[in-house]
């Protein structure tokens, strides 16, 4: 991965407010992968006390707009064209991991993969897996 | 529609953190359609200044589950199993507009389908799709 | 629409082998939205006597790229990037209509949702829905 | 697995006539995982001369069916409630593979993942990736 690619996922995470104030925090990054964390707040529950499914679809398409866009040319950004998210179990927890792998790198588009656990401690369960397609852009 | 399903739907936009703290309102609630209205600031957007597809898909997910539980019987809840979204065009604006119909409404699942609008005033475009499956529980 | 794509639409169910096999007929084409019939044989059925969601798929996904086509530029033509299905009720019946309509036509990429239709004589029910998007290729 | 359920599993390749007229074959069954596969021929073909991605929908979503009916109880079966497929790359050869996993097993809905290779001898590659879920039903 070129360094500017490396720049192009980090300011995913600094230069995307709703990110910023839903707390994600990025991990790692390798070419074609990579992880996030979010310390879960009471603010990010639905109505029963779970995870919010839109929280857990935000981590989801976040962190694979990340691991599309370590593989991208510089200039070229990602836009999520689609996605679709499985929610397996509700989500409980004090913290959400994200682990995103890029399934088909392509010229126009990406199709990546994301799978959410929560929990707390070391007791981590599957609770959601996403499959989002991105778009392949250049600035206008 | 009964008064205590009134009550779901209301109890859906009251007792949701992540929702409240997102800032959606609801607008209007018929048996099986649903309106919902956010008023977008900085904090909603993604890294290019368009409305952050985790914003939208939260959106469109809520407000469908909204008019889902329109449909249930008391002491039924209704969880998000599955979504899926369709990015249609960048979104931009101060305003985010969701009307949320219910498709199939069935004793253990309901299909429902979302559309978002978003612009400044009246003028408004359709800027994503979603058909979201809602799994009607009972309390354990 | 253009005679050219006219001719593109044509072709999509004279040169398709699946489609002649599975015995999908064209009813009807506009700007923007295809209209198909299919004539139910056992043949199109599951173990359970309903017809096999890969047949209201085939159905679909066929019908939404040919709606798709209607509005490309000739020398283009259209694959299906992903789809997403609901099976709403179990179909059961003689006939299968299904109509697919664009919601968002693009330079790369275009939306279509198809409804798919099934019963006996005047009595037809919406047992599917299908959103698909579609990727606007010229020939390499 | 229960030899029931062995029994359930070669039913759906033996009781349903699309999968029989479509040519897919059964080639190992364990607890949770199915196995496929479909000599192709011209029939299975769109215009452009790749797998039909009705074909490939067909088949992923059977298989997801029966490895998810590996895993319930005697007197039950599954529907498909709805599935998503990205197609990540037009499908050409000579042989269909597909290997489907329940990702999450439960008491009313399965989740079950399909991927399903194409090409010729040893040189198969991933052309599309199909997330199923199933209703588990009892007869009524």
């Amino acid at each position: 991965m070129s360094p500017l690619n490396q720049a192009e996922v980090e300011r995913l995470f600094t230069a995307s407010p709703f990110i910023q104030h839903l707390g994600l925090k990025l991990v790692s990054i390798t070419p074609g992968e990579c992880r996030t964390v979010l310390a879960l707040e009471e603010r990010h529950l639905q109505q029963e006390g779970y995870v919010h499914a839109g929280v857990q679809a935000t981590v989801a398409d976040h962190t694979a707009g990340a691991a599309g866009a370590s593989l991208i040319e510089p200039g070229q950004f990602v836009l999520s064209a689609e996605f679709k998210i499985n929610l397996l179990r509700a989500a409980k927890g004090t913290r959400l991991e994200c682990v995103a792998k890029v399934l088909k790198a392509g010229a126009s588009l990406s199709v990546v993969e994301s799978e959410v656990y929560c929990g707390t401690g070391d007791d981590l369960r599957l609770v959601s897996k996403t499959t989002v397609t991105l778009a392949i852009l250049r600035p206008r």
